[in-house]
């Protein structure tokens, strides 16, 4: 029996969607023709929606439509229809502060559940660029910008906070994705799952190792007990290579749906465990031994422009947006007394504590993201491409290697360049 | 021109009380007898709203009802009626882990704003039976009973993520309120503001100097920052001495109208912050030097009590209520691991991180607390009632030196006993 939906809804096929989109002016303008004249082909491969690419005699559009349970999984795991709505919301909060890195939304159909959208080409997916070995250079001051721009500006360092309470309490509602990542990310990686899976035998060892580490555990659950009550910012929520589309000029991130407010440094973190989980992956597509040399340098040169960068672009617009109730202007450039010189090293301090909180937030999620794609449900093409299950496993231990470094070590390390120095031992010894 | 207000509202009065309460059979029925037979008083010393005391020939109750505009200050400034609603959904929720620390709550009119309560008899405001000098011995048990209670079963560690975020979105829109405890708490007394008063030309010179102390800014905005970012659980939002009515007893907490999802050391800091202010203004209602003596050493003692007993009895409730999202059973007492004793070590030094943070949550706001009832709008019967002038400077003086240090040296102090040592040399240099 097919799950209940709300009346209206019907999930689309390539064979009907052309007929709807007909039905909506804005869009069958855009493509020119008529519908006989259109394309249509479905390429999710995503883990949860249908995802049409429509092409037309003038243009394309790109439409996502919600299915009312994981696609992954089937409707024995049912997810809510209301994600897309919370994706279509948060992209419109998103575009006020980095409209550029972010696809053009073109249509909403509240009743569908359906988003269309600019359609991106050449783009593809960053992930397989990233597997073919691909240089992206206009990636990381992109990544940079957008990641600062949109967590800085629904911050309460940005936000007044009638406005920011009033954010929270709306994207409250997205729990059943929070869900998603409270269970995949911090707990059952962690314990026997019955939808976990890792490369066996050969990770067995480590698999029975994590699930038997307090110590790990206890950093993790620390860092879920944030993820659940730290409304600091609207974060993407799932913002991985996965989750990038890219030339080698243009970046775009899709895919808000696990959108919500909490610590800002998920999302940072989590973007930085897929590229160093792409790191280790390299010596899996390599035909000789070394070859990927220069791209893993690329990598871990990204990895550390992409944090530096952040916290650079941070403090600028906390500097230069001074608008939220938290750390108000007046009070660290006070009139009746002489300290405005003192007044702005006394913020410079404070802004130095919150980053590095950030960025041992940002080193523990990052850690967390690169070892539920290991031992947990849904794994990566980086390392589900490895046809040899040997050299599988070899680059999925290196990774655990660090991921668990990571989350158990945030407060010693000092810097950015010490994980990527890390990386690069681990990789040596290999 | 009065304030526009909903169709349906109208403030009452001592005459129209009784007969809006004629047409409530649950509370005409407490009281007995008829309208003409009840007496009326309208009692309310509070900063906010009308409370009436209404007596009957059989029982008594008590009657709240908001204003929409701040009582203390006047039609000048606005305050959402809904407060009125937050107050009784918060009670509502703290009744379930709480109910005895509670006043039963007899009656709610939407549309008038106003709540009728058991009347509590013959207790009175803790705060005027410390400025007394009156030993409460059920005290302690009690709040750490109610504020243990009230938190962990709020928290992550009790509730479910769902129903977590439905209660987070639902107290969010409680944002007037908490907006006065961030410009009045966290903000004002570090500026120049209109509303700011002390006791002046006494302690002019340490008011200028909290408002130059840019260490002290810096550390009071990453408390704000808290405040206004944490939801940890269900806060009282104002829980000091005024809102807490006592007799050798009984203890019940009332007000609870500024309730939101917030940081947990917050209401616990709140409270010891009172209870040190009452501690230093123990000397301003002494007739001769040292006649408090034995009262203040009940003061530090409590405070020491209740810390320590909250600190037991919140991770009493953590063993044995592990219902929540975070931190879920099954992960430190894994199946296929020998672990389960390390599994319990490694949860006890997950608890000792989480106490310890709020242990420095609860000191910083306590100095906060502090620090707004003397240089902020807001000033407490403890100092105010001191009549002589310099003696009042004096021990508000000795507060405010205690109050920086919790506030800049949260981190170092080891615990509440090192608080207490503190407060007892400054009053013995005195």
């Amino acid at each position: 029996m097919p799950l209940a939906t709300p009346a209206g809804y019907r999930a689309l096929d390539e064979a009907t969607l052309a007929a709807y989109l007909e039905t909506v002016p804005t869009i069958a303008g855009r493509l020119g023709g008529a519908a006989a004249d259109w394309r249509v082909a479905e390429v999710g491969d995503g883990n949860l929606n249908l995802v049409f690419l429509v092409e037309g005699p003038n243009d394309g559009v790109c439409v996502k439509q919600a299915l009312p349970y994981v696609r992954l999984v089937g409707d024995g795991w049912p997810l809510p229809l209301e994600r897309a709505w919370f994706e279509h919301e948060a992209t419109l909060i998103q575009a006020r502060h980095a409209a550029e890195r972010l696809p053009a939304i073109l249509h909403y159909d509240p009743q569908l559940y359906l988003i269309a959208m600019q359609r991106l080409a050449p783009h593809i997916i960053m992930r397989r660029g990233m597997i073919a070995g691909t240089v992206y250079p206009a990636f990381v001051d992109h990544m940079v910008e957008y990641t600062a721009n949109a967590l800085y500006f629904t911050s309460d360092l940005a936000l007044r906070a009638g406005e920011k309470k009033r954010l929270v309490a709306q994207f409250a509602g997205n729990t059943e994705l929070c869900k998603i990542t409270e269970d995949l990310i911090f707990t059952d990686p962690y314990r026997i799952a019955e939808l976990n899976r890792w490369t066996s035998p050969e990770l067995d060892d480590v698999a029975l190792a994590i699930r038997g580490d307090d110590g790990l555990k206890r950093a993790v659950s620390l860092l879920k007990l944030k993820f659940l009550s730290r409304g600091e910012a609207l974060l993407h929520g799932d913002l991985h290579t996965g989750s990038i589309m890219v030339t080698a000029t243009d970046t775009k991130v899709i895919d808000p749906e696990f959108a919500f407010f909490g610590p800002m440094g998920f999302d940072v973190g989590k973007l930085i465990g897929n590229l160093l989980l792409s790191y280790f992956s390299q010596a899996g597509h390599e035909q000789e031994a070394g070859e990927r040399d220069d791209y893993r340098a690329w990598i871990t040169a990204t990895i550390e422009r992409f944090w530096n960068g952040f916290e650079r672009r941070f403090i600028e617009l906390w500097l230069a947006n001074r608008t939220g109730d938290a750390f108000p202007a007046d009070l660290f450039e006070n009139a009746d007394t002489e300290g405005s010189d003192a007044g702005r090293r006394s913020l410079g301090q404070a802004q130095h504590i919150f980053m590095r909180e950030l960025f041992e937030d940002c080193l523990g999620y990052a850690g967390c993201s690169m070892i539920r794609r290991i031992l947990g449900l849904a794994h990566n093409i980086d390392m589900e491409w490895i046809e040899d299950q040997g050299r599988r496993a070899a680059c999925e231990r290196r990774t655990l290697g660090l991921a668990v470094d990571l989350v158990k070590q945030a407060r010693q390390i000092p810097s950015i360049e010490a994980v990527t120095a890390k990386a690069a031992a681990l990789q040596a010894a290999a």
